[in-house]
This record gives structure tokens, sequence and C-alpha cells, in this order.
């Protein structure tokens, strides 16, 4: 009983420890990295419209500077579809998302600091965040220890037969978690995303093996539907703010101010923003709790290796 | 003496191991993408000379089409630049590259499966790739372990003094050590990518600590380079074609074929080619030692600090 109340407050301590850096994490990088991104799509922007305004009737070049163009706003984090008004990559929801892969190592990628100083910042943070991290997994995985063997004490009363409870409570145990990590989430994910549950699986496999290659990302496409709510009127901006610019050739100064302004009007209407942080959050626990299952299976899969190795060679 | 060669044997044995598991993977990643990125490099190519030919003069939802296209395109691993005669992402030594990220879940993404058969291929492959390859860097760890032991003792016989050799040993294993993995290689990547040394460093740690963002991917650039040989001239076939379908609209097979036999012409003179391969390896060995020199020093470090608990608490 001891053990238990003892590893509840080391494991509140450790929550409450890795959750406030998530949290300082989140806020730093969001503070450093959201002028960069903001200057960097308005110059995309002013690209995209120069772009028209120059090439009417664009030849092989024309287009493969275009290309190029487009290429260097995504590297550079900017989404290159739609226009200015699309919902910031460092708004709040992805910040802590972003932190929690640095600190993870799964380290997806569509989200990476472009600034010095936030590329500095990142490597501090990683520095103290994944020691951390890994603390916090290992206590988890002794308090879920703690409680398998409550079950199996809980269940002896019932069977009494030593070997088969305990085989009992870790294949109680694998198939719960199974079903709560490995099948419910991308079953889920499959729902929301689109992707078959193949594709889903897969994220799921990459995400919690912590390679993360960043070729699928949840709550992207998510943010790429509540963005359609912005699109329509922003994509009519951009086609009369085109024709302005073949009428007033250079008339950059005026263009800026409508865009500024017309993201002002649109900025209090955010629609499905808030479905999205909390699906995001749900994902994140996801993953928390997820990798602490996968450690301490491989922790069992280690001891039942030993165990084998010593019963062969007594 | 018989540690130092039992160890030796299983690291050799290991050493061949991984490596032959490297090889294998390469081998079978690159024949499950080469054929859908080819495919897709063409139909990218096909979108491109549709826009060409329907779009003399554009305007702002043909434009945001465009952009969609060449995200697509993006997102499926094909370069939207240039023409259909860059070199292929999936060549052997990329194939070989991308298989160490997954064994070491480094995961860049900058190449990563899009077909059902390779997400499927590397999901078993991680799983037995992951746990070999931390077989591989624990027993390499050891071995730097004796090999410093070794240090310590031949030191030992010139100063005497137990304690001033042990942390004169650890901190010119340290010292060396991280000149060795964490000064020189930034140096040369930041000489040979262009980079900052900042940003080489960046790319450093990210890449150690497995984080792995992908926003810096070493040879990246040096592929570029070698794929402007190519570029000037396709750059000319492109437009060239561009003319031929404005006049003869939805001659597609003509087009693919010219395609095809261009690039059948160009396939014996790939520039700087192997110069690549060369320098990826060497940073693929760069990532395996330093990766095990890392876990090494953080092993010391967490021993340290168990030595210092002890001493504290007697
Ligand atoms: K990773
Ligand atoms: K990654």
């Amino acid at each position: 009983m001891f053990a238990v109340s003892l590893c509840s407050l080391w494991y509140s301590l450790l929550i409450l420890a890795h959750f406030t850096y998530l949290l300082i994490g989140a806020v730093i990088f969001q503070i450093l990295e959201r002028e960069a991104e903001s200057n960097n799509r308005n110059h995309f922007q002013l690209e995209k419209l120069h772009f028209l305004a120059n090439y009417t009737c664009l030849d092989g070049p024309a287009l493969e500077k275009f290309v190029q163009v487009i290429l260097y706003a995504w590297e550079k984090g900017v989404n290159p579809s739609g226009n200015s008004t699309n919902p910031s990559n460092w708004d709040f929801s992805s910040s802590f998302f972003f932190a929690g892969t640095v600190v993870t190592t799964i380290g997806y990628g569509n989200l990476s600091p472009s600034t010095v100083s936030g590329q500095v910042f990142c490597v501090f943070y990683a520095l103290c965040g994944i020691p951390l991290n890994l603390a916090f997994l290992k206590q988890m995985g002794k308090c879920l220890t703690i409680h398998l063997g409550r079950l199996e004490t809980g269940m002896r009363f019932c069977f009494l037969s030593q070997k088969a409870v305990e085989a009992l409570a870790v294949s109680l145990f694998f198939i719960t978690g199974s079903l709560l990590f490995l099948v419910i989430p991308p079953l889920l994910f499959s729902y929301v995303e689109g992707w078959t549950f193949g594709e889903a699986f897969y994220f799921a496999f990459i995400t919690l093996s912590t390679i993360g290659f960043g070729d699928y990302v949840v709550g992207e496409k998510a943010a790429a539907v509540a963005s359609v709510y912005l699109k329509l009127p922003g994509l009519t901006l951009l086609h009369k703010s085109a024709r302005c610019w073949k009428i007033k050739v250079r008339c950059e100064l005026r263009q800026t101010h409508l865009t500024r302004s017309y993201m002002f009007l649109l900025k209090g209407t955010d629609p499905g923003k808030e479905y999205i942080s909390l699906y995001r959050c749900l994902a994140g626990i996801w993953i928390i709790f997820a990798l602490a299952w996968l450690a301490l299976i491989l922790n069992m899969g280690v001891r039942i290796m030993e165990n084998l190795v010593i019963l062969t060679h007594p």
C-alpha cells in the first residue's frame, strides 16, 4: 500500500513537471516562431501576386521559377495554398503538439523551428526534455506494473493457481492494451482523417516507434478542413486583388494593407479550431500512454527472454 | 584479453548482421518504391504540361489548383522542379540511407514509403531492425568501454594515481569524442551543404537525439547540385514539349515517349552521383559511431549520478 502511494506521489509530481515543461515549451516556441512565419507568409503572398501580374501568358521557365517559389515557401513552413488568412502553424495547440514531438523524439517535422533563436532553444529544450520524458515514461511503467500486480493479487482470490493467474493477467493486459492503443485509435484516425485503416495503423506504428516520418500527421487534415471555411472568400479576394494588380501594376502597399485588414476581420471567427485542439490533445494523450504501455510490453518481453535463458541454462 | 577477443567476435558478427540487414532493406525498399515513384513522376509531368496547355493566361483559381498539384506531387515524394530526368529518390544509396533512418528511429521523412506494400514492409522491417540496432549500439558501447579500460591501464603505468588516471581518461574520451562527432562533422557539413555552422550543429543535434525533423538532411543539397547538370537541357525540353502541346493538343503518348527516350539518353551520365554516395556513407558512419559514443556518455552520466547519490546517502 505504501509503495502505491509513494508511486502516486512521484507520479503526480512527474506529471506536473512534464506538463509544465510542455506548456513552457509551447509558449516559447510560439513566441519565437510566429513572427518569422507571418513574414514568410506575407512574402509568399506577394510572390504569388507578382507572378500573376508578370506572367499573364506563362511559359516553361516561368513555371519552373514559380514551382521553386512554392517549394521554398513550403520549406519555410508556409502552406502555399489558399491565402494568408490560413490558420497559423504556430498557434498554441500546434506549438504544444510540436513540444510533445520534440521530447518524445518523434519529430514529425511538419513543423520545425526556422529562426536561429528557435533552433537554439529547441536544442536546449530537447536536452532537458528528453531525459524528463524518459523518466516520466519509466515512472508510468512502474505504476502500471504495480496496478498489474494488484490485478494479479485480486484474481488470485478467485482462481488460486499462481502461474495461470500471472499468464491471464499478462495476456489481459496485453489484449486490452492492444485494443486501447493499437486498434481503437487507428480506427478513430481513419474515420476523422479519411485514411484507410492500414494507413492509420501505419501512422500509429511509425509514431509509437518514434520514427515519425511526418508523411501522415494527425490533425493536419482536420486543420485543412477548417481552413476550407476561410478558403472560398479568400480565393475571391486573391482573384480580385490579382485583377487589381493587372490594372494598377505595383500597388504593393495597398494589397498588403487589404490582406491585413481582411485578416483582422476574420480573426475572431476560426471555425473548427477548438475541435482540432481537442482532437490533437486526445492524440497526445494516446501517444504518451501508448508509449508507456509499449515500453512495459518490451520490458516484459526482455524479462521473459531472460527467464527462458535461465531455464535453458540452469 | 579473453574479454576483448570475445567482444570483437560478437562485435564483428553484429556488424555483419547489421549491415546485411541494412543492405537487404535497401534493396527491398528500392524494389517496392521505385515503380510507384516513376509513375507519380510521369503523372506530375503530364499535369504540368496540361497546366501549360490549358491556362495560357492564368487567373487566381487556376493558380490555386496548380499549387495543390505541386503540393500533392511533393507529398508523393516527387520533386516538382526540373523534369522527370531528376535522379530517382529511391536509388540504392538513398534507399540504404532510408533503411538507416528507419532502424535508428531518426526517420527524417524526406523519403518515406508511399505504396501499401512499402508501408507494410517498413513496419516489419522496423520491428526487427530497431532491436537489432539497439543491440548493435550496446555492443559497440561495451567495446568502447573495454578500450577505455585499456587506455586507463596503459596510462596507470606512467602516472600511478588511480583517481587522476580515471578522470583524465574519461575527459580525454569526452573531448576527443566531442571533436570527432560534434565539431568536425558539422564543420564538414556546413562546408559541403552551404549551411552556417549553427545550422550544421543543429542538424547534428537533431540527428543524434534521433528527433530527425528532416528540415536539414545531409546529401539533399548535393543531390540538387548534381541535378543542375541535368536541369538546363531538361528545361529546354519542357519548353519545347509545351509548345508542341499548344500546337498538337493532346498528343500525350508522343510526349511520354519523348521523355522516356530522353531519359534513356541521359541514363549513362549521372555526374556527381558517386561522390554523393560516398558522402552519404560517411554521414551514415558518423551517425552510427556518434550514437554509440553518445549512449556511452549518457551511461557514464547515469553512473556518475548514481555514485553521487550513494556518496551523499551512505
Ligand atoms: K524520430
Ligand atoms: K522524425
